[in-house]
């Protein structure tokens, strides 16, 4: 895999402190010519499922060879593993926590190698902010070219888990859930197209609430909710011009329901 | 033209999700040398004006050849056009929504190109994201100088409307509102000085409240409002080291009136 | 000292207007191939401390020849002095109003220069933005190479003034407080681990209340408060999986209190 010197940030760090700053700090140190991007870096504290929900719906619009470095990471400085994995032409880096799940739910059974920090020569580093410490400058050496992913430690096999977590999918009844909320408030969900039978109509439902299932925001009329398939993929309840969540009242979590008419 | 690879975004995204991340990728993986520079991405959602209030004031202060890119697209998935606008040596590209209608206040009627994303190749636009499908892409292909911004579709005539706003220009009175509040909380108008009579003694009042008229902020006492011409050429009203929006009770859209004394 | 190339930008702009991003425009102008790295642009408006604080945490996790730019200014317009300040292989530009205090702590006397404006031919400053009109110019030709630091204006002597600010150190008794609360809530103080006694068994306490000195969040239950030496070396009160500031009700400047049991 050629590296394309990009490095894509996702974490629960916020922007409030310098953290985010400080890490990018850490990595041009190692590798000067690195191009760092910003995914988001206000992933709820802790949140390991909003993290991996995002890296696996963002990843591909990047090009090959990008490094994607995730640091949410509640684990820090207890015997979590800390992994470089490769995955269809891009490499991920990250706490072994679960954050990687809804990427491998695509490909369930995959190499990854553990990070041995001695082994590569992180000696010192702080009981709690391993994304300076460790996670960014292997990403940027990564990055860079000059650390081969299969330098970083021992290769370990890693497996997906439930995968989307959308259930019954397949017969007249789809059941799943909202995933994460977004600055519009839209209501995004674990439902892909693919988890729908073709040619039926469908009716929606949120919390109970039925909603129309619609193309674009343009054919419902302002302050309207409707769902629609977003722009990654998933079935998302949103409001014209308006904050689906607040008008719904709905929190993540809630239950998203499809049935066929 | 010859252009700067610098590229500024203006959205209303927010930076609580990877949308913004995102669609920096699709332009990293048609311009991977681009230098992405944030504008800011949290104009109230769907709030034109305010972009566009921002974009005018803003260009001016990035090398010519620079690419502006806004994405603030209530329209996204009907029938408004896409443009790309060449305006003194630098590009704008986004929806033709009156985004750009402050811009053109400046130069009444220009010539401007209406993206033609199917003979541009883009074929699979979402519904609901054209910052990352087509906007971002077009805006990258154009800082990298791979496209010509007469290549993107045919050329339209575009005008601009109402310009500042401002009413009673020129008497003993001028009216204005204001267009935006800040961080720190001050009131920006959409009065320029050059809308001012000169040599005058000159009594300001917002939202019926008389404030004195300085010229920076030691001109008064701590806490204390004022109006003044801020940093970006239109007048504001200010409070030292305070929150004139609050003391004042004002908001986005509240009258200003100038009136000789 | 050769440049990096890398500029940190550290501020109170808030990412809500185009401040930060015109500034930027300013700095790419005069040096297109500048680094650009955001520490944090959340500083508390005009809160000269808590820029102060993090600057002298973070400068030194950036390659040497880093130059790092702070604008939090709100002698804006008024007679205070703006300097450029070498220290260890680094630069540091902004205001004389105090920014650069806890830096000069580790070295209370060394030389600086100020900056004279006329002489650089910055002859348009606004009265208010002198992050776009001097200090990011200023910075972005620093990190160029093209001017010297010597060259900026007269040297005058700067001196630290009182440190950390961390009484009774040495005794059995250490008394600091919280300097910065973060996104986590972690309340962070102006307390490093070498100013407390070695080898003896210490009580720590926050506003009146008793915690454990842990290693590491992992430590403690979820949930619970303790205190710990965080990654930028200060003893920091934090909750695992939760918020300290919020679950103390405590406030930055609360005071913390080491005693040897």
């Amino acid at each position: 895999m050629k590296p394309s010197s990009i490095v894509t940030l996702l974490t629960d760090f916020g922007l409030d402190d310098p953290y985010v700053g400080v890490m990018k700090g850490a990595m041009l140190a190692r590798f000067p010519d690195a191009r760092l991007v910003d995914l988001t870096h206000a992933i709820p504290p802790q949140h390991v499922e909003a993290a991996g929900f995002w890296l696996e719906r963002s990843y591909r619009w990047f090009p090959p060879g990008t490094v994607h470095l995730v640091v949410v990471d509640p684990g820090v400085g207890s015997a979590r593993d800390a992994v470089v994995l490769p995955f269809q032409d891009h490499l991920f880096v990250g706490p072994h926590n679960g954050v990687f799940e809804r990427l491998l739910a695509l490909a369930p059974s995959t190499t990854a190698y553990r990070i041995d920090a001695a082994h590569l020569g992180f000696t010192a580093l702080s009981a709690t902010f391993h994304g300076r410490d460790l996670f960014g400058p292997v990403a940027a050496s990564l990055a860079s070219g000059q650390l081969d992913p299969r330098a970083v430690g021992p290769s370990i096999t890693v497996r997906g888990g439930a995968g989307f977590g959308v259930l019954g999918v397949g017969g007249d009844r789809v059941e799943g859930r909202v995933v994460v909320i977004d600055h519009f408030g839209n209501l995004i969900s674990n439902i892909q197209a693919t988890d729908l039978p073709r040619d039926r109509t469908l009716r929606v439902s949120i919390a109970g609430r039925a909603v129309p299932l619609i193309r674009t925001y343009a054919d419902v009329a302002p302050g309207e909710c409707a769902a629609l398939f977003g722009s990654f993929g998933t079935l998302e309840v949103s409001a014209r011009d308006a904050h689906a969540a607040l008008l719904l009242g709905a929190e993540s979590g809630a239950p998203i329901v499809i049935e066929v008419a």
